[in-house]
């Protein structure tokens, strides 16, 4: 069974109490639990951690990346600035997919540019907690290629 | 059984003729049969449409979006310019899902910008032929959201 | 009688499904006839093109430009990014007035700008399907110049 | 009887005298005098209203809206900095159409931005004294609408 | 007793008949006997200027800055162009500061930019008549560093 | 009686310190006394919270929101890239006032630009420690509002 | 004897008593009479207008244009905003000079910026009240080429 | 014998007709024929392919690019925009020269930026049809050094 | 003996095992006891602290500043927008210089722009660990001339 | 009698033979004789240098500058880009004023720029060969200051 | 015979030597051999200038202008910036034409700009030494049409 | 004994008569002998050559280059613009150092751009004279390497 981390960023725990028109009323907890249930369905055991620190992500990274076949990341917020999270996810072997649970490019001009992207292999948002699942999918598929 | 399309935008009709580093080694057919087993597995009947024309994808659109409960898209170079196609989009009620084969981050600087994401469900970008299978697992999860 | 073609661009086929809050609730059709009506009144007899192809709104230009007195163009999106029809329009000596049903500039950042608006004589936005009568009163009176 | 007041900014009282390359040989009277002639054949009485004054423009606005059923108004200069004119039109109900006798786009660079046509129903530019009739038919059509 | 001008620029004499859902529903004439009654309670003697004229506030504040402690200016639409107006209040000693009605940040982007902060002491914006108030008891702390 | 948070962010803690041209001789200790006795006299009890970590901030703010009726926030220099504390802000109910103790308008171009200031309710710069009792002034007005 | 007028923009009646240390401390009127009796050895009789008003800059220009053979206009702050006081220089035959007391050049950031200078002769900046005499010499010099 | 063609792109089919202080007033088959005769004397067959829409050229190139030793491409209009064209020129291996009659650096701005260049072996521009006469020269000494 | 601190930022703890082409193989351990070693030559004693937190290094930076007499920093991704680190560095009197492993200049655009460079003495990037050595260079020189 | 250096960077030395539209039918010796006699008028000694090199136009500043009382600075073309001639007009004591030929204004785009302007006490254009002429009289009465 | 002047800008005097990725392995001697031999098949006598001097350049321009009926120019690094080069070969009648040895567009992005272009008839990059060639062949069609 | 050179741009031969407030007291002459006698102690012969001409400082680049181990440039204001200088250290194999005395970084905007950089191996900037001493001792590890 391959293992997989997702990590969240900065006031994603707050799912379900934070401006439910763009998020939804899911908790962080409820949506962890569906992303496991169907990480078991594709065979994946998933594990979650969460941080509104930039540098918790970061040590989180550096310590357990070798745990893990592959990394979700919603980098929330620090999408769009921190380039330490780009750098350390350049610093690590382990594969990284990018999930937005909005559509990122409907929203605020600032939300529009990623900065850590282009660490990554790929990109999914706007499907909701979906987004995470396809995640997935695409982390199994990319297990495959190895 | 639901049914969705598949648009390829310009010069996709020459993959694996292509810039193989790129875009791999096969064929828009191979690729396109690939798509169509696996939307069979989810129980999703899918018909393809390239065309090298702006125009002839808006006619396409109109002409046939009642027919589909879901239209993904890699509108190609066209992706990065026409307003046309994000206006055609927007002018008809079926969700639209932005497919990329490679990740557009990491490219040259005009790719990073998608002139139609926003008038689309959601994007995903970077996992090869993959992208088209996590699109298809995506307006499968919206058809039930239904 | 004076004859005046109208031109009209990608998805304006759509009126009356697309975008009602925006566009209003007739169709193309609808529309046209309102226009022919009026031009009648004004003794202008009114012929209408409607194309999804900037390559074939060029063609149209360069094929027919000569059995006109006048064209009314709305390049819908093309409006934004088509130096083509900019450079197609400069190179026929019939004089065109640009249209639009909605006033762009209250929309869309993208939609402020018009590379088009410098060949044409005028501009007219934002009064709905009047704008192209008022296209069509701005035609007669330039034809009275002459 | 239908009432329209035409507003004129900064130095068109000049018209006649100045730049006639661009702006034509007749005077701001004689334009006046045609517009209020226009203006009968379609029932609309017109008022003119001239001023270099900014405050002078956005105090008539404020003190005579009510008098009229629209107000069809060419800013000058200000039309490309003054957003106190832009909020003064916000402020009153009146409907605003906004003209210009050259065509704003095919001269300095300067002049291609207008901060009031947004606050504006529409915007009609490039036909001379015939820009202002153009704004008076406009302003009737509304006038049915309601 | 101290004594105060307050400043308002173009448009906010039509407070209360303009746009209410961001102003709110009072004249100004209602918000300036609020905003005196509170100057009383502060000890402080609050007079009052509004003009639609750059030129007018600029006259205002030469001729009478001597007459008072010190200057409250909610500059308008000036807030945001007017440099003449920035070079008015560096060429007199009289401290000022800068209110608004509403928070200017989250509004039009134009608005965001103020070129008569550096000017000032200090900026408050989004408490609606509440900013003056606060503006007043601004002052009376300078007056009490004097 | 009401209760208020106040929080500061980077570098505040070395008040009297650092830069004493721009920020004075006094201590944020000294300061806080003095908002703790300004606000008594409001009666409003106010705690203190400083960090220099952005996650250590975005947490204080979720986890003790609601045991607060309104928050002044001094953000320092996250003022100007947190996006993570812009999200903090707009993920609770309770009311932010941005405050800072200098005119941010007048110093370095970076600190121009507040990303924050747009999810709270109003702004207030320039006046020194005042600025935070001037915030005091504003959250009970707001709270009679309520 | 040749006539000139010196048309002083906003806040130029305060020289004397703002900011000393780039005005210098002369008054206006101490300027003017010193520009006087200069124009007085240059054959060259001056008369002074100063207005802190855009319009009325606009409409000392147009009235009086035809009774001088040469401007000299210091527009103060307009310098940088006002095109339609450029409009107003552009739309009368009498030949115009720039002039500005101090080098705009090594000031603020949008004092670098003239959008008058195009619309006249030339451009003096930088000697202080020698800029007008300077202003002075260059018209003579333009009247001896006519 | 080596074979070329040469694609024109939007509105060349107008040559002669079309701006002739530009581009001169022979046709576009004037000019064909011109360059088929210099072909000839190089010992290169040359054929023409002239559209004005972008998913023709991009089919020919598809179609044919493998019957050509090299390409000469005027795209037009299509130079500033079309980055599906550059991406047809990318996705094969035929050598591409691109040509332009006038010097596209001494006019509009928007020409001064080709998307294609970068796809193509050279650029020539500003001889004329002499440029197309270059362009085969040059694809003549590409052919030698294979 | 003189002492010095070396702060390293985000990611630097994973040098020898990240991007090795850029950075070298040996771990920042290697690198600490190589610099502490030419310290001693220099007779400076040299400690060493990082952290992936920009909280902590502020924190560090607060606490420990004043028993040291002198800082070396490289901030690792920090160093592109931490204007709270930059505060910090003004915030304390002792000497800053910033160092850098790689030439910054020769690689991704935003690695360009540092914005802490201002706060620092100096600045030296390109030397790989031996650009630590330069910065105990050149703080035993600025010792010297204290 | 004070003693004056003219100093003319790259081409000027070509007057007359180069777009007599712009820059007049006399040569640079003509121009000379007149700027001499001009000079002796006004007891001012005139010496004049023209080179198309930059560092000629250094080392001459170096070497003569305390042989001039002032010096005249048209500077070509170098206006625009010659950070190094900024620099040596900074690193010497002698007043320096800006003077062209033509108005910088109303030409291309890259000549609005001067990175000179800033090092010189003013500047002078568009009045031909008199602007030399206005620039002794600008030292003469500089002189008079000292 | 014809007679042209071939001008060659900073560094390409170091062609075999530099670069050779780019530029080949011919030195500039090999070339301007070539180029000669090349000259006389086309009867045109060739002559060749290098500097790395800006101020040579033009001086070369200047002086010896009158001696070539053409002159083909590749200015090295100096395309990008020197606007005295630029004016330089406005400042003659003779025609210039501008080359590249490799394909500047698909390069550093500072070299996509050329600041003399707009000076010359035409423009040809990409070729190698056969970009002169292809000079030499554009200057005898510019001969034969005078 | 290894052998450098160090090549200083314009106006660094005025050190000690210019801005002593940002460069020092000390002429050239004397730095260059402390530099030189700091040589000595770490076996290394300098040179020193400096020009105010950018050809010159090609010319001895391509010149000497050969006859150096490594070479140290302070391009001074070349520094910001020179891309033939640029062009010039690519086309040599020789190591090269940038250093300046001043932080770059803190002084006009335009110093904080070095078109070099990319080009040398690491940058120094800040440290006065002793820059060129870290130069020395970047340079001397450099030979280790090799």
């Amino acid at each position: 069974m391959k293992k997989v981390l997702v990590i969240n960023g900065p006031n994603l725990n707050f799912l379900g109490k934070r401006e439910k028109g763009i998020y939804g009323e899911e908790s962080l907890e409820d949506i962890n639990n569906y992303i496991r249930a169907q990480g078991e369905k594709l065979f994946i055991h998933v594990d979650f951690y969460q941080s509104n620190f930039e540098g918790s992500i970061i040590d989180k990274i550096q310590k357990d990346y070798m745990n893990y076949d592959g990394i979700l990341i919603n980098a929330g917020a620090f999408t769009h600035y921190s380039y330490a999270i780009y750098d350390a996810i350049l610093s690590v072997p382990t594969k990284f997919v990018e999930v937005h649970l909005s559509n990122i490019f409907s929203r605020e001009e600032f939300r529009k540019q990623s900065v850590i992207s282009k660490a990554c292999v790929g990109s999914i948002c706007g499907f909701g907690k979906f987004s995470y699942v396809l995640g997935l999918h695409a982390l199994k598929e990319i297990f495959l290629e190895v």
